[in-house]
């Protein structure tokens, strides 16, 4: 696993340095109550090993993550019955992410609740998306 | 595997009834751009499995859609070298989920694009919020 880091609040909270409403715990994963929540049930999966994001994380603790958050989801829509369920994850600061550990947000929705998940959708260029499609296959790797 | 749903176009996708930009494909999995991008880049995974949402997937059907998304982000990142990427998943309508087939977007991000995924964050009710927490686990199941 890799080592906790130092200056990350989710290390601390794994490690019971600081305190959090816990949901699940297992070997690799840990879901707590966010507490700047947007909407009552919004919650946090992380994994206990410390990744400053998406891609910087393991495949194993990406997948117990998910299947956590999944868990975690299921329980959050019968506990407060929301209108819908996002999950949101955030790489880098332009994507809004404030704490650099790896996590999901399960974001119980509400109707009107402003969160403006649900962008516009508009049909594109397609010669636009084939070009942008080919620059991302050569960049799989 | 789950039989394809002769009604969802996602499953048509991956029949190849319908043509997409395909970026990676396994036996699991079928990542390809979303052709209303939101920005260049725009793109989603999805399990070869029809299965409505994160609620019916199976989990090691979401391990290999959060590893292909894992994959296909780098290589978006590489690509186009968006500000942020958002890994976002809908859950019913109230979610904005309009395609009943799980799906996860990568979704590049760029200053100022409006998506507002960056909801405001303001301290919760901690009485509110253990309370919430009791619920949830006693939901867990």
């Amino acid at each position: 696993m890799a080592a906790p880091h130092d200056d990350c609040i989710f290390c601390k909270i794994i490690a019971g340095d600081i305190p959090c409403f816990k949901l699940l715990e297992d070997e690799r994963v840990l879901a707590f109550m966010d507490i700047n929540p947007f909407n009552d049930g919004h919650c946090l999966v992380i994994p206990k090993a410390h990744a400053e994001n998406l891609h910087a994380a393991a495949d194993d603790d990406l997948a117990a993550c998910i299947a956590a958050a999944k868990r975690v989801a299921g329980a959050v829509e019968r506990a407060v019955a929301p209108d819908g369920i996002n999950l949101v994850q955030a790489n880098g600061v332009g994507a809004g992410q404030s704490v650099f550990h790896f996590h999901i947000h399960v974001f119980p929705r509400r109707a009107g609740d402003g969160a403006m998940l649900n962008w516009r959708q508009e049909p594109g260029d397609m010669a636009r998306i084939g070009e942008l499609a080919d620059e991302i296959r050569a960049a799989m790797g």
